[in-house]
């Protein structure tokens, strides 16, 4: 079974999962992904988009909370060894019954509808007992480790709130509390009042390369109006959100004629209930490619100490992504 | 030339290095770190270890300290789009005239000589005029994006205190007030009265696999005595971190029978000079192979979250490792 294990040098968790090394691995000649076949997740192909458990979950809801998570705040002074169970639910979604094909590439209305998937889960997951954060991503491509192409996509729904995400929300708490103002906003504001780095900007969302962008093609989508959360989108909001991001993943795979591999995740409030001061509703996008043949790594400087370096200053990745677009 | 950019979202520094691009990528039937070839580097072979700039610098102290850097932290809170020139230094240390071989394939003088020149490169870049944190390192591997084969580390003086260093100092200073104790001498006490992940401990330093390992095979090299730098090492424990370091890099490389590649970081103070209060000196070691065939990929949870997951129980990989020791 998998456990939580208290990093007490970094005060966060770790999940431990021995179970996963044994995990599907690059399938041939079938996919679990696929429906109707023989050792697949899905009976059946009637359906557009489906969400199931991960058979090779590295968190569960299979007992009760474990006390130790309810107290992980109070837990963080200590050097103590701390385990418990590992709490919590790992979703797969899966955008389509067929095997071919991408995110980017389904009907602009399936992505609406993801986006509506997305935010049902994203309610319902807030609602388990002892869950803290809910976290909606894809990683696409083999060349980030992917092992089944089958277009899919994945929720962690944690019983903390991961340490990037409260480093992200304390800094947005600081930023509304000084200013009364989200942080997201002024800074989307300032991106669209430039332009410099704009794809996409209808009213409802925008697209850009961000000013201090930490991959060579980062983009972000986002909601104009300050909206903490899936659940706040209008309808008109939602189909200009699905025509960003279709648009967006298009350019990404034309720019270097192949399949861009990328990490996607939608930031938002940490749950549907209680406070996140300045939580602003948008996607972010990492490509893994920074040219046609050359992939980007995070090595001594980016994963011991947290800085980046950014090859293509992002005026000129914009502009490269526009001539596609 | 290369600039630093303030990211306002996440308070950070990010280097944008757009001369990057063309740096010498896997060259063939040349190396630019062998000594006496044409575009070389090192025109002399008469040498053990060789430190020079980087070639492809993305910082450099060409200039004066830029205004910006000084007020670092005053600039913490604002959205106001800032940069400057990409000020500090990136040196390249050769650990031996020959092309073949690496680290843990070195003798063990070597090894202690490198111990020396990191001692010495700490503390010349800790008095460089605005450099405030020091970091040295090693990527090996053409599987985490290493470019030149060469046996050869590197390290940055950044002109600020990196986002993970800290958070981690910050970690320190509280335990370290709040019990007067150093956090990280109750770590390493608690593995070494354990053993049940200790590779080697000679009294003078432990090499063991982290209670929380967020990488398989992760490995810890610590010193037993509370040294804040390198620069506070007697002979017999710098002798003992070598030997440490060349058993275990050793151990990687028998582990699945092929070269592990992997990142090695020192940790220590922030730079010779100043405070840092907690700061104890070890070498952290993340091999990227988690089985003999299969790379840890950084996706979804570890690259937006910071939560990593570990398919191996840090247990199992200790045993695995002292098999191989």
């Amino acid at each position: 079974m998998s456990e939580l294990r208290w990093d007490a040098r970094l005060r966060e968790w770790v999940i431990v999962a021995p179970h996963r090394q044994e995990r599907t691995y690059h399938p041939v000649g079938w996919c679990p992904l696929c429906p109707g076949g023989g050792d697949t997740e899905l009976p059946t192909s009637d359906f557009e988009i489906a969400v199931f458990e991960n058979r090779f979950a590295s968190m569960r809801t299979d007992g009760p909370v474990p006390p130790l998570l309810a107290g992980s705040d109070a837990a963080a002074g200590g050097t103590a060894r701390q385990a418990c169970a590992s709490y919590g639910r790992c979703e797969v979604v899966v955008y389509t019954p067929e095997h071919e094909g991408s995110l980017g590439a389904l009907p602009l209305e399936r992505v609406e509808s993801l986006i509506r998937v997305w935010a049902h889960r994203y309610d319902a997951l807030s609602g388990v007992d002892g869950i803290r954060y809910v976290f909606i991503f894809e990683n696409r491509g083999e060349e980030i480790g992917v092992t089944l192409p089958h277009p899919h996509g994945q929720i962690y729904a944690y019983p903390f709130v991961p340490p990037y995400a409260q480093r992200e929300l304390a800094i947005e708490a600081e930023h509304f509390s000084r200013t009364g103002r989200c942080l997201h906003c002024d800074l989307i504001e300032a991106e669209c009042a430039s332009g410099e780095r704009v794809l996409i900007d209808d009213g409802n969302v925008a697209a850009y390369v961000p000013y201090a962008a930490h991959w060579t093609y980062e983009v972000h989508i986002a909601l104009r109006r300050h909206h903490a959360s899936l659940l706040d989108l209008n309808t008109a909001e939602r189909r200009s959100l699905a025509a960003a991001l279709k648009s967006v993943l298009q350019a990404y795979d034309r720019l270097f004629g192949r399949p861009m591999p990328y990490m996607l995740s939608v930031r938002q409030k940490a749950t549907a209930g209680g406070a996140h001061e300045g939580a602003h509703l948008r996607i972010e996008l990492l490509p893994a490619l920074r040219t046609s043949d050359k992939l980007k790594f995070r090595a001594g400087s980016e994963t011991f100490m947290g800085v980046y370096i950014n090859d293509v200053l992002p005026e000129d990745a914009a502009a490269d992504l526009r001539k596609v677009l």
